[in-house]
Formats: structure tokens, C-alpha cells, sequence
């Protein structure tokens, strides 16, 4: 004769007043729980469906439904008429081997529900674009019409290398804006420059493999090839950029090197067309790759823009990559790498694996906002806007600041550095600015063995000019210039 | 005295009548074309801008752009009244040592317009919804409410987790659809199921672990797996899901099990109850993770759902993943991990490093889907859908097939298993299909060791039962029953 289940085994089991599925849910789950802990041990009958319906105030359909779902699931036994039992097959190591865990309370706040952390921007952070001046309205419209006007069969699995008119038009926006050498089926569209670098240390790099990589340099970009397992080559950067003849001298069989040729992260150089050309020629004559990150190469201020140094290759050794975050937003995850022909196949198999390619209507949204000039039209804009920006934090500086702090703005970009007086230490004095309240970066974060004088890296380019002034005076008097 | 370039270094720049911008642009890359395939050479003085300008029937101001473009990039050196010479100090390698790559000619037609690969679907193409029953014009809507209604500040870099909206909906979706355990916290976002399996790869396996892998199993997942530079270790399924036993004996030391429990790919099987808790306990035990893929659970026709393995999880070994592909359609890239709440702060750091996180705006436009009940609605109407093209199918083979062609309908899902004789081979029959012009996979194709009856994988959800009837009509006589 089976044990029935006594009145304590089931008590505390209370049904929310809910819809009907989840209240069986909710039966069932408790149930479950019991069967677990060891409070319905195994073989224990339970209550009739009509008379356990009655004590929790249920219908008896809900009783029923999740004797089903427990019978389906193993937990309970049962026919129709001779009563529903507790399995006897359950492995014993399961059976009250453990407490259960206790219920999560879904009602009590969640860290989730603070406000996202570093939503707000403050002077001076760094690669952060202006949001207030992006036309969401006009980007509505477009994503809307997109959505709209698409096929449904599109919304199938995609082109891994990305949805073809966004190609083509970056190839055109490419070739005609920065001298990139290219055709649409070299481009492959990424999650933002951070997976177009995660490509390439997955893609090209093996266990061990070195990357020259600049000094200062790009932290993201660092922790990414780092995690691949290759060994980076610190390279120190000067007004030229990265000294090519010192890697090549000392570290001539490296797989990658990793460059900001356009616009230096962070010191903001440009590279000189002879170090392009040896970093070309080493490259073809090593079997070896130049990822070139032209990261902010929009936010050109002043001269005539500078060719890429993939318009420079004609042996396929460099892979030109790109972001739409600055310029759009970065909510919007979506960049591009060009590949040399060769390397075409195997990226995309990579990007296939790595997330099998990007959600459509994005890409589809851009690729009319190219078309359409809109893009053109709002980089010159910002282009303008982020110009009188710099000028302005250089005013400020040169208003607020002696002489022994120099503000070096440089032909373009987002931020600007501030040279610190030697002997400071930038780390001390970025850590008493987040203490006040500001978000700025210490240039000696950025190095990896390379020294040199302190400074901070300061974004203007989200920040109106009234913030600036303000933001620099009280810079001064709070953090720089204590009395 | 320098050299003069000759008119006929010269000959040949035609500057086609476009915008001002596009035409120094234009002047700058031929001259720089001649510079570097040598018919420039260094020293050579450029005719005066005015004479040069009529020449070339453009402005004195283009020429004047282009000249500055070039001297600012070292191609070119000059001063005001002095005249412009090609720069001395190129490096001499890279002159005349190899032609210049042929103009690409944007003109000729690209591959890429080339209707994309496989957007039409045929009978019985796998894994496909039903992408004309999906509501786009209310998702449209719900883009665009979004769009307009989220701060700018919203816009900037955000929560690698996700949108902190999202994983709460998918907490509360889960816990209440799937008995999964799990606060906000433990979501992770990502693009997609296969960026869940690409993590946890990355995070979870080192060289040479090894992985317990359903044999049939998921391809995508295998490559993802191997990719890591893990191996994997088959493990038969039969009609109560993966081998547990077998696999303890012989390969107890493995770091993983991926799993798909709900509904075995491509099977169609659930793991028993006493399966799951000895995989639990063998994870507990050895310090294993179990990966539990539960990519189409949504789509279960008959019987009450069956909770999630997860939910059994008394410590903390398993991981939850799903998608919204196949809910919603394969371009939204957009799926979760449930992570053990140890596991939370690595994988949201590898997937800072991967991508930096997902797209806000599909991810917020979701939260709202989900929390307006949208997606339960069209849920419901695609069970029903699926489940009539389930039974169409299968009556469909009944009618038309003989005895020896048995179809496999499983408890949900969107596909089933159509069994051949003994002795076909399956691999052979589908590529006789896909030349009929069918989008039908082997079985045998999913196996990695383990052997059995050839049958073929026939996906219904994204076909109506007419289609269904017809195809499987011209399956029987063209491919499966040849006179």
C-alpha cells in the first residue's frame, strides 16, 4: 500500500490568482521542488485531482495539467483511476542530496534597474560622439521604409559577408572618399571595429604569433589579440608614427601589424608616406598582414584628407578597416573590413561561425542612408561641428592653463591630449578628475613599455563649447591647479 | 636644373566632369598612380597650376587641391613661386618595381547583384520559419515607437549584458515558459545562437578539451567547437537522448556536454529525466559545463512543455541558450545565454572583446514585443500553424509513400525525419532531390561516428499545406520512387 502524501508535504503550496497556465505551471513547479528536496519522497500517492483541486482552490484541470507535465517529465507516475505516484526510479543520488535553492524574489529591485552605468557623458570623455546632433528623426524614417519595403524573404538567413547593397555602397564611399582600392565582394560587414579586430586575431594569428603593435596604443585592440594567445611587439610611436626600421630591426618576423595611419591612437599622427612604404614592403617580402584602422579618419579638420595606405598595396597585404559607431552611434553595431581577395573566403567562414552574420534591417537602413547623401551630409556637419569644438577646448586651455600645460590638437579626430608638466604623474591626476567628477583617461594607461611625459587624453566632441569652457576652467581650478 | 615632366608623362589624365571634389580627388590618384609605377620620376617638376589647369580643362583651384592633397601625403614636395617636383626621398623600392594594378572598373556587373544565395526557399529547405505569417507592419511600428522614444543618451555605448529591458523580459519569458532559473543579471544577449556557442568555446574550453557531442548532432556547433582547438567526443543518441552512461565510462573527463534536451537536433528525441540528473551529477562532480541549446522548444505541439534542464540545476554547471531566429526570422540577429551567475562577469567580458555588445535598437524594440504580449500571440499561431503542417506532412507521406519510407513526427519542432529502406544511401537520394530542385539534407550528414538507417531531414514549417502535398508528391515521383 503506497504512502499517500500527508497534509504537511503539500502545505505552503499557495496558486497565485493568475491566468490558468500559469497556475499549473506554478503547481507543477512546486511540486517539483518537493519531489527534489525529498519532501514527496519516492512512491508517495497523491491527493485525487478533484479533492487536491479543492484544498488549493484551483480547477481540477489545472491539478490535472500538471500531473501531465510531471508525468511527461518523469517526476510522476500515473494511470487514470488508480491514483498518481511519485516515480520510484529517481536517481537516489538526486534525492535530498541537497536544499533547494532558495525562491528567487522577482519582486525585490535589480541591479539592472539602476541607471546603465557611464549612460551619462561628462567633460572630457573620449570617443564619444556628439548624440544630440544625429538626425534620429530622418533615421526613423529610413529604418521604417526599410522595414517596410523589404521583402519578407529577406529576412532569412543573409549573406554572411553582409547585405549587398551596404557593400556596394561602402566600396563606393571607400574608394571615393579615403583612395581604398575595392569592389563590394571585399568588403565584409561586422559588429563595429571591435569584431573587425576580433576577425582578424581569430583569421590570422596563431598560438605564439607576434603583432607590432603602437606605443601608445589601443587597449581594446590589445586585450583582443591578446586573447587569440599571440604576443604583442610594443612599437614606439613618434611624430611619424610607429618606428618601422626599430620593429624591423628587432622583431622582423612578426605576423600583424596593427596601425592607426591616418590619425595615431592616441598621440593623433599620421604616418609619413615612407614608413607606409617600408611597413609595405616588409610586409610583401615577410608574408605578413597590416591591419590599418582608419577609426576616425572622417574627422578630418584641416588639409586635404589622406589617402589610405590600402590604396598604397598591390600585393594584398593590407586589410583596411572601419566604424560606423563614431559617426552614427554607438548603438549602432556596425562596421566594415575590406579583405584582400585572397582573404575573402575565410573571413567569411570565420564572421559564419562567430555569429553567422548581422541583423539585417541595420544594414539596410545604411545602405540608403549612404546612397542617399545623408551620410555625406551629416559627417560635414559634424565635421564643422567638431572642429569649432577643438578649437574651442584649445581657447579654453590657453585661457585657463600656464604654460607648462600644452593642449596639442592635432589635423582631426575626437579627442585632443593635454601635456601635463614632466614629473606629474597622469595617472594621479586623472584619478583626482574622476574624484571631481570628470571622465578622462591618463595617457601612461594607453602605454605598454613606451614612456614619455605625462599627459590627458580630453574628447570634445560631444561636449558644446559652453560645456568646454566651463568644463576647463573648473578642470583647472579643481584637479590642475590646486591652490 | 630639375627635369620638366614631358607632356607625355602627363597624357592620358582625363578628368571626367563631375563635382569639384570628386575631380582633384581624381587628378591627385592619377598623378599618384604615375609616381609610383615610375612615370613620374623623383625630381621631376609639375607644370605651373594655371598651365597645367588648361591643360587639363579644370580649374586652377583642382589642381591646386590635388597638389596640396599630394604634398601633405610626400608624394610631392613644393613651395609657393619655386614650383612642384615630385618628392626625392621616396623609397626607391617602391618605384618601378611593379606595374600598377589595372583600374578596377566599377562599371562591369558585381556578383553580389546576383540574386543572394539561397533567399528562395524550396520543400522541405530545415530551420526556416514561416516568414510571410511573421507581423512585420506591427513590428515596424514597435522599431519606430522605439526609435522615437529613446533618449539620445541611450544611444552611446551600452550595457555588454544587453539592454537592460530585454534581459528582464527574458528572464521573466523564461522562468514562467521554460521553469528556467535565473535573474536579469544571468542574461547575456547575443547575436544569435551561434554567438552563444562561439562563447562559450572561447570561454569555457582551452586546446585539447574535450566536449560530449550528441552524434547525430548540430553541425554548426561542431565546427564552433573545433574551432577552439577542442576535440569532441561522439556520443550516440538514441530514443531517449545522449548515451550518458556510455559516455561517463569512456570519457569521463570531459569539460562540456552540448546538449539539445528539449527536442534533440536533429532526432527529434527529449533527454529522459534520469539522463538529465546524471548529467548533472556528472558535471557536479568532474567541474563540467552542460550546454543546453533549447533552439526550437517554443514549437511543441503535443503534450504539456518539458521544464529546462536548467531549472533542475542545483549548481550552477549549466547554460542555457536560445534564439529568436526562428521565432521571429533568421536577419534578427538575436538570442541568450542564461549564465550561472559565476560565469556572468567572464562572458560579458568576452563578449566586450568580441563585438562590445549587440545593436540597442532591435534589442529594445523586442523588450517591447515581449512585454506587450506580442510574442505570445504570434507564438500561439505559430504552434498551430507548424502543427497542421506537421500533420499534412506526415499524411501527406502516409498517401504517397510506401511502407518501407517511414516519417518521423516528433512532439514539436520544425522538421521531421523521413526514414528510407535499408540499404539507400541518404546522402545520394538528397543530392538527387536538390537536382530535382528540393532543399533537402542527409542524416548522414549529421553523424559523426555513430551509424544507423538513412533517412533524410524534411523541414515543413515554412511551407503550406499545399506545398506540402505537392512537394511531397514530386518527392515520391521524381526522387524517392523512380520507375
Amino acid at each position: 500500500m503506497p504512502k499517500q502524501a500527508p497534509e504537511i508535504q503539500l502545505a505552503g503550496i499557495e496558486i497565485p490568482d493568475r491566468s490558468g497556465q500559469a497556475k499549473y505551471r506554478h503547481l507543477a513547479e512546486a511540486l517539483r521542488q518537493r519531489i527534489l528536496d525529498g519532501r514527496l519522497s519516492p512512491g508517495t500517492r497523491l491527493p485525487a485531482s478533484r479533492v487536491f483541486a479543492a484544498q488549493l482552490q484551483v480547477s481540477r484541470n489545472t491539478v490535472l495539467q500538471a500531473f501531465t507535465g510531471l508525468i511527461a517529465e518523469g517526476y510522476l507516475t500515473g494511470k487514470p483511476g488508480s491514483g498518481t505516484f511519485v516515480t520510484d526510479s529517481l536517481p537516489e543520488a538526486f534525492l535530498h542530496s541537497q536544499p533547494a535553492a532558495p525562491e528567487l524574489d522577482r519582486q525585490s529591485p535589480l541591479p539592472t534597474d539602476d541607471p546603465p552605468q557611464e549612460l551619462e557623458l561628462r567633460p572630457f570623455r573620449c570617443g564619444a560622439p556628439s548624440l544630440q546632433d544625429f538626425p534620429f528623426a530622418l533615421w526613423t524614417r529610413v529604418l521604417s521604409r526599410q522595414s517596410r519595403r523589404l521583402p519578407f524573404q529577406a529576412f532569412g538567413y543573409g549573406d554572411p559577408g553582409g547585405y549587398p547593397p551596404l557593400r556596394r555602397a561602402v566600396a563606393e564611399y571607400l574608394s571615393t572618399a579615403r583612395a581604398v582600392r575595392c569592389q563590394a565582394e571585399q568588403i565584409l560587414i561586422v559588429n563595429g571595429s571591435q569584431q573587425a579586430i576580433d576577425l582578424c586575431g581569430r583569421v590570422l594569428l596563431g598560438k605564439e604569433d607576434v603583432v607590432w603593435f603602437e606605443d601608445p596604443g589601443y587597449p581594446a585592440a590589445k586585450d583582443c589579440f591578446q586573447r587569440t594567445g599571440a604576443r604583442l611587439f610594443p612599437v614606439t610611436v613618434d611624430r611619424n608614427g610607429m618606428q618601422v626600421e626599430l620593429a624591423q630591426r628587432q622583431c622582423p618576423q612578426a605576423k600583424l601589424a596593427y596601425l592607426t595611419p591616418s590619425h595615431q591612437f592616441p598621440l593623433g599622427h599620421s604616418l609619413s608616406l615612407s614608413r607606409r612604404m617600408q611597413l609595405l614592403d616588409w610586409a610583401n617580402r615577410n608574408g605578413a598582414w597590416l591591419l590599418e584602422d582608419d577609426y576616425d579618419s572622417e574627422y578630418r579638420f584641416s588639409g586635404p584628407p589622406l589617402a589610405s595606405m590600402q590604396g598604397l598595396d598591390r600585393n594584398d597585404r593590407v586589410l583596411y578597416m572601419g566604424t560606423f559607431s563614431k559617426v552614427f552611434f554607438p548603438a549602432l553595431r556596425l562596421g566594415y573590413l575590406v579583405l584582400p581577395p585572397p582573404l575573402v573566403d575565410e573571413f567569411q567562414e570565420a564572421k559564419q561561425l562567430a555569429d553567422r552574420g548581422c541583423s539585417l534591417l541595420e544594414q539596410a537602413a545604411l545602405a540608403e542612408f549612404l546612397e542617399q547623401g545623408h551620410f555625406a551630409r551629416h559627417l560635414r556637419k559634424m565635421r564643422l561641428l567638431y572642429h569649432r569644438r577643438q578649437l574651442a577646448l584649445a581657447a579654453a586651455a590657453r585661457q585657463r592653463l600656464p604654460a607648462e600645460f600644452r593642449l596639442q590638437i592635432s589635423h582631426g579626430g575626437m579627442h585632443a591630449l593635454l601635456w601635463l608638466p614632466p614629473g606629474e604623474n597622469d595617472r594621479q591626476v586623472a584619478e583626482r578628475a574622476r574624484q571631481a567628477g570628470f571622465q578622462v583617461e591618463a595617457l601612461s594607461n594607453y602605454r605598454l613599455k613606451s614612456t614619455g611625459l605625462p599627459a590627458l587624453l580630453l574628447g570634445f566632441a560631444a561636449f558644446s563649447e559652453a560645456q568646454i569652457q566651463a568644463g576647463m576652467e573648473s578642470l583647472a581650478t579643481r584637479v590642475l591647479l590646486p591652490v
